[in-house]
């Protein structure tokens, strides 16, 4: 650190930089100021305050500026637009840039990033795009991109990079120092080096800080571990993420299916990954698709039909239930105002259950050894909850309605409705999970099907019954 | 690597190591052998299966092994049971089997361990049992395992590990390889060096790949970044994994109130910060508080009533809401069986765009500069699919009750409450997150009150006018 910089800027935190306010958003201040620059032409000013932001920074700028903008200030900066940021904004607003860019001009870019981030911008082009930028890309690096890309997608070869260190076993640690202080083509940050056999077979794998601690005259193979861990191309990125996950990697080699190393998946991709995944959980839990912000209305709407779709098939059951009281319900309407608290407190027990079940299974925490402990488990709650509220219930019922047996009607559906709940709460996604469907988009539709037709049965049916209309 | 070894060794999979089945469970072989191993207090023979796993593994043995087989297995292991694979189990079963340990052997286990894995370790236990496995220790540990114990839960400086490799700026590259070569105590994995002043104040950072290529003579601080991402001690371990997540970090260094470096934080902290983030998120959208799976009935069943608690008083607002229309229902019954489904699809819809707008505030996409397109898009979506349903619906209730009056009613009322649970499903999210609410825990229960109390009083309210009982 030189002398003239100032003691204050040692540790600063990320708030400091000055583009975010206090919520963590593009603060409108240096919003209007670039909005300003753009309007004006400013190219020097746009270059200066931009290109010293992290890409991701960049990215939330890019995401705060309007269509026009964006575009106006990729064009503006030329070549000192840093492309990595496109990896980190929404799909439709990366389309809407890289579309808007001659494709030499996308060529000149993706040859200044790393594999992985140059695959994530190509892969959503048209083939036709794809192949005339790659076809102006020095030879090696359109050999690399186009094997990533021949990999299917949400695969560890599409999300890996093919930039890395890699050194045969025999090489001492000096050597391998002196060859990464020689080599002007390494990788932008690495965190190990492979070693590899003559016909690239991956042998093993040492980690940056278990050479700096060795004896330059040690050789490579006897401080390298075996590689326990390595992804084949064609596996799947959540599974990848796994593994990550259980044996804590910062990196992992990636092997073909001749076991040669093609590439390495590092943490920053696959904490991405994790974050999808659970996105994903979450959303369709909400009986949501695969949905972006940034979708139009005809999108969004579209995705969210068929669950909406399922959900008035079993509504319309739920009704048909109804329907066969209506006799009943004509002589008592307090059962008619009644009846949705049975449903809905029923709907809500058996949602608690099966959001547990569905996040267990997800985790990998609940199975055959625990499962038997955790349906007895939820059983009890659903009894104890039950038999809770169904007094609460009943008592209140019994005092509108100025009847006890209404009350006493509604008790005992509701321990019936509760305890269905919880059944049908933890065994419906342990089902869906066991014949291979994923519990957390469907489990919902069919945990509500049945505490609607149960509530509505229990409770009118014992109704019907106590007052003798059957 | 010798050359004894097979071939075939060189890259397998995880599957391949063989506790585990297909489903990526323990196998039931395995866990016989271990038990069967237990039972015959066959030290030797677990000692060699268990020892060879990785922490992880060990994990989840333990948690597929019965209490009692748990704390026999850790105690036959003795010294060479690995006390990390402690901090990959359920809290309960890391209570149990540590309290089952004499305070001398948690001790003895706990200096072998990282900080930061002895402090999870240790932050459970009872302060008597801390305060008498601490005095045990050696005075630098006990010293450094008490700072971060005195940071709040849940914060970086909890998570921090306090090992951590410091130089001071005027250092060569070459003394600091010679530094690392010779020094013994170095922490277990590291991925970067920091810059330290003689006031032990943070000045900077050097990545190792960047130690690795740099030339012997160089001086450390020509190599270093200045730290612009240092976390501070007390820093919410939420905020800081959004940290890491922003900017890609591997490690960063914690600093105390005097920004003097106290310890550093890794990504495979973060990562399971990231999980239990995401997990809480997911957990509390479905009405569960903090719950684990290995909590009792008791608990579990305590942990669900206040949600139940609150949907009972809006399931009573929407029964009264019904009530108001008694009479009305009775002269048309149809109307008791049709009103759960105006009520039932208006919760679903307003469940959708609840778990998009709740997401997405999670991972701050959302935010003033697109709130009011994302607003104006879930209008949109709302009419859309009302218009749809309320077609479908409709048409399907006038065949049924074949009456074309209760079709048009209920498509009306369709429309009115799809548009309102879209509206409800994003303004309430956005209300709740203003004023610093979680809006993962409280939006369910509003929405769901605001699409059953709409959906009941626009289709019978409606009904009411409509037939003329006003």
């Amino acid at each position: 650190m030189s002398d003239n910089q100032p003691e204050t800027e040692e540790a600063t935190g990320v708030e400091e930089t000055g583009i975010y306010d206090a919520d963590g958003v593009i603060s409108s201040d240096f919003l209007a100021h670039i909005g300003a620059a753009i309007a004006d032409r400013a190219t020097l000013t746009l270059k200066q305050d931009v290109s010293s932001l992290h890409q991701s920074e960049i990215g939330d700028l890019l995401e705060a500026l309007l269509p026009e903008q964006r575009r106006a200030l990729v064009e503006l900066m030329g070549d000192d637009f840093d492309f990595t940021a496109l990896t980190e904004v929404d799909e439709a607003i990366r389309l809407d840039i890289v579309e808007s860019l001659p494709n030499a001009q996308i060529a000149q870019a993706v040859q200044q990033l790393d594999s992985d981030d140059a695959v994530y911008i190509l892969e959503d082009l048209e083939t036709e795009d794809q192949d005339e930028i790659l076809a102006q890309l020095p030879f090696t690096e359109r050999i690399r991109l186009r094997r990533s890309l021949g990999y299917p997608e949400e695969t560890a070869g599409r999300r890996m990079q093919t930039e890395f260190v890699a050194v045969p076993p025999f090489w001492t640690v000096g050597q391998t120092i002196d060859y990464m202080r020689d080599d002007q083509n390494l990788p932008e940050n690495f965190s190990q080096v492979f070693v590899i056999d003559p016909g690239f077979r991956l042998v093993g794998a040492v980690d940056l800080d278990r050479i700096l601690r060795s004896k330059r005259n040690v050789r490579i193979e006897d401080v390298m571990r075996e590689t326990r861990h390595a992804i084949p191309a064609t596996m799947d990125q959540e599974e990848a993420a796994q593994i990550f996950e259980q044996y804590d990697l910062l990196s992992a080699a990636v092997v073909d299916e001749n076991e040669r190393l093609v590439g390495v998946l590092t943490i920053d991709d696959v904490v991405d990954v994790i974050q999808q995944e659970a996105e994903e959980d979450l959303l369709r839990m909400g009986g949501v698709g695969d949905e972006e912000l940034s979708d139009s209305v005809m999108t969004a709407a579209r995705s969210r039909v068929p669950w909406l779709l399922v959900n008035l098939i079993t509504a319309f059951l739920a009704a048909s239930v109804i329907g066969l009281f209506d006799a009943t319900i004509q002589q008592i309407v307090a059962l008619a105002v009644l009846m949705p608290i049975v449903a809905g407190m029923g709907g809500n027990a058996g949602s608690q259950t099966m959001t547990v079940t569905v996040r267990a299974l997800a985790t990998r925490d609940l199975d055959i050894y625990n499962a038997g402990r955790i349906i007895r488990r939820e059983m009890g709650v659903g009894l104890l909850n039950g038999a809770i509220f169904a007094t609460l219930i009943g008592l209140v019922a019994a005092l509108w309605f100025r009847d006890p047996d209404i009350g006493g009607i509604i008790a005992t559906a509701m321990v019936i409705n509760m305890f269905v709940a919880a059944l049908g709460g933890i065994l419906i996604p342990l089902l869906l999970d066991k014949v291979g469907a994923d519990p957390a988009v469907a489990s919902s539709v069919f945990v509500t099907a049945v505490t609607d037709v149960v509530g509505f049965f229990a409770f009118l049916g014992l109704a019907t019954w106590w007052f003798g209309f059957l």
